[in-house]
């Protein structure tokens, strides 16, 4: 007989009732052939001895078994193992199959993750921790979400919001996103031309799922949002990149690729370019409306950061111009709110956003309705715009002092220029530095640098990283670039 | 001169200060060609009669287009576009450039949407909806969220959580759902076999996302969950079908094929299986699993409605047995708290969860990690589990209600069978009433039908459709059931 003593351990603190456990015990030795079909199991009143649980308990547990089909009870015999259970060989997910694992571009961009650092001690965290840009959670409204969240549940329109097919984002989200975005990004677009999305990440995404085809060509900046290059990688699509100059993307070697080959997709970061943090003139503005008409271009045309601009108002987007649908705007409410406020946008005609729509729901049913109708509250009731007035005081202000300090104490070892807004700025370490080398002795030091790093693969050249400021008190601040310094000391 | 009174209008309740909505007025004529580069700006005297405001208000309007690079102030002429702007013909959004619109699974099962019988009127919604098996809010534990929603805030570990690189959820919840499954299904999983996804719709997405390519040989249940089989076909898979039968997919049919074609995935759905309800026996479990093994298979077992098993306790799922890590496990904490709740999981090797990861983050950077804080707590303090008992009873007595009434009305005009568990039944209409015709009738009762419904496309033989109970009360079940019987008397 099998050992059961030590083949059916019962746990005396988990939720599951003891007759389950044993009967879960007992089919998993089953499935994994242990107890063979046909066989006997010992009669109750010896497994109840084994297992030390009550009699009925056991009968319990063989009875479950024979409800769900795995044993019969044989009168005057006891309970049997179905005889035409097929045998298994025991396996398990140790040792498991081959799976071709090639490395995603996030093994390579963030090969130095605070796992990296810390492997499984999640507890030891680095004194201060920079990121690639993002929000002062302790600035968020929290408890204004909370109270709309609350208004939302009370409401209860919620159970009706549940049964409607969900297209593309809650209605009243979807209203109260267009006019938001209509008066401050002087689009003209109604609830047709929008979805919502989980960040403008998601957005990225479908527009380059329902858009490239394998073999398409597609022409990005030089350096350019590496997650972005990695979602036209996985769709098959060529990529062609054009250098980032002080005043955006070289035009002119634009339209040299655009003679060349028939490019399907331009994508660009016009406000503080990520990782750049360089803002596109009008002037390249213009001329790039040109090229989507004289080529018939599509444009993904990624604005996450628009509404944090510090040195004069944002210049317009592109697709507030006239592209006749051609130019795909893509958004972010994930910077106004924190990174776990998963919300953005993508904008584009209506027959895109249908498709949009439509490839959406194989990746997500349906979004967050609660967050979204709570979003939507926020909107209407100006508390949206009142946070953001807010942050961007305070954010604007950290960019002067992290670019003064930097200036002051780290223009030796790298180059930089103070961006017209956003949430980071681009350091540029100077080829001495090796920007690994950096990131490895900062941590030693409790600095952690955790904003994109541009070293790897085809941007060994570049040598950069991501110094996000806006979450960070003068204090950490002013501690951090200290760090910094001492590092780069000569 | 350009008719500046009409085009320059100043809209007094909006947050955008008058100087700007000004320059943005200005920005779009020259970017739509009204305003030609070389122009002059009419005087700021002028300007500021035309638009009725002080004249600092203009001249403030003007420094923004010089800020913004679109104009240059000439000393003692005044404000002139700067002359190398390139002039652009006006185009815009309407007409939009022709975009191929294939029409996806959703329009095609989703054509009798609430839209579709109230177009553009959301505020008038029928008396009852019958949704397709969805959890009734009311009984989520909404309190206890939001509590830890607080706690969370509370507690600041945000901050560094926010900075540290998610890989497939955060830290403590992937702990807690490892523990909270082992427990629940006898897998035997650690953190890194499991990723957390948007509900088990993503985790679908991304498992076929990974394992497809275009021309694999892909076997699904007929009928089949037609959201997984859309995504099947937009990876470019072969899909073969496999009769669903009383106790599952019928294994020597499926096992002809395997014979016929190098098959590379079979996606099940053993509880409670979508649309049909069938539960798969563990007779047919056991040869399934004696076939991955012998046809080197890939499975993705969707097990969404694991938790709501009434009759018995639920048959352990296929990955708790041992397949060598060919069972790709795939759950939802959707059912358990709600549609908005988008929580789902992916279980599998370590190395094909890592290559999920890396998909994953094309979709969506990082996921909403409060909420992922708030579910690991909810099940450390037991709540889920309690939730989950809760729930059972309630939805198992209105599984009962739901049965009774419909064998006691309705079996003259259709078929069903009661489900050993799950939040909806499969109602087979006969042919002689039509589910488009039957639909169209409840709705102009005020009864709204929005459970999936299987008539179209090569479903056109099934005539069935899923009755979601699990959020009715016994009155609107009653109310609903009566309705259908007017509509079905002979």
């Amino acid at each position: 007989m099998l050992p059961y003593q030590s083949l059916i351990v019962i746990e005396p603190n988990i939720n599951v009732p003891i007759y389950r456990q044993i009967a879960g015990k007992l089919v998993a030795l089953i499935q994994s052939g242990k107890i063979i079909p046909g066989a006997y199991l010992p009669g109750t009143r010896e497994m109840a001895a084994i297992t030390k649980v009550h009699r009925n308990t056991v009968i319990n547990a063989y009875n479950e078994l024979v409800f769900q089909g795995w044993a019969e009870a044989i009168p005057k015999k006891g309970y049997q193992i179905i005889s035409e259970l097929p045998v298994l060989k025991p396996r398990s997910y140790h040792p498991e199959v081959n799976f071709s694992n090639a490395p995603g571009a996030d093994d390579i961009y963030f090969d130095r993750s605070l796992e990296h650092y810390y492997p499984g001690a999640l507890s030891t965290v680095p004194k201060i921790i920079i990121n690639d840009g993002f929000p002062d959670i302790d600035t968020v409204p929290f408890e204004e979400i909370m109270r709309e969240y609350r208004n939302i549940m009370r409401a209860g329109t919620l159970k009706h919001m549940m049964s409607e097919h969900y297209d593309g984002g809650t209605p009243n989200l979807k209203n109260s996103a267009c006019h938001f975005l209509n008066q401050t990004r002087g689009l003209h677009i109604s609830p047709e031309n929008i979805m919502i999305t989980k960040g403008a990440q998601m957005a990225i995404y479908l527009a380059s799922a329902i858009l490239l085809k394998p073999g398409d060509h597609v022409v990005t900046c030089d350096p350019n949002y590496f997650m972005a290059d990695e979602i036209f990688r996985r769709k098959g699509a060529i990529i062609h990149r054009v250098p980032e100059e002080h005043e955006g993307m070289d035009i002119q070697q634009l339209e040299d690729i655009l003679k060349r080959v028939p490019v399907k997709l331009l994508y660009i970061i016009p406000h503080h370019h990520h990782p750049t943090t360089v803002t596109m003139s009008a002037n390249r503005r213009m001329q790039l409306l040109n090229l989507v008409e004289k080529y018939q271009l599509w444009i993904i045309e990624d604005d996450y950061d628009y509404d944090f601009h510090y040195q004069n108002s944002p210049i317009l987007p592109l697709a507030s111009a006239d592209h006749s649908g051609r130019i795909i705007y893509v958004g972010s409410f994930t910077k106004l709110l924190g990174p776990s406020f998963r919300m953005g946008y993508l904008i584009g005609g209506k027959a895109l956003i249908k498709q949009a729509n439509s490839y959406m729901r194989l990746i997500d049913l349906r979004g967050d309705s609660i967050m979204e109708c709570a979003l939507a509250s926020l909107i209407d009731n100006g508390e949206l715009s009142r946070h953001i007035n807010r942050a961007k005081k305070l954010y604007s202000k950290r960019c002067d002092d992290a670019a003064t300090l930097i200036s002051n104490k780290l223009t030796h070892a790298l180059a930089f220029h103070k961006p017209q807004g956003g949430m980071a700025l681009w350091l540029k370490f100077k080829p001495e530095f090796p920007l690994n080398q950096v990131m490895d002795k900062a941590v030693q030091q409790g600095l952690y640098l955790a904003g994109s790093a541009y070293f790897q693969a085809e941007y060994k050249e570049v040598n950069g990283i991501r110094f996000g400021f806006a979450s960070l008190t003068e204090a950490e601040l002013t501690q951090a670039v200290d760090i910094l310094e001492k590092i780069v000391r000569r």
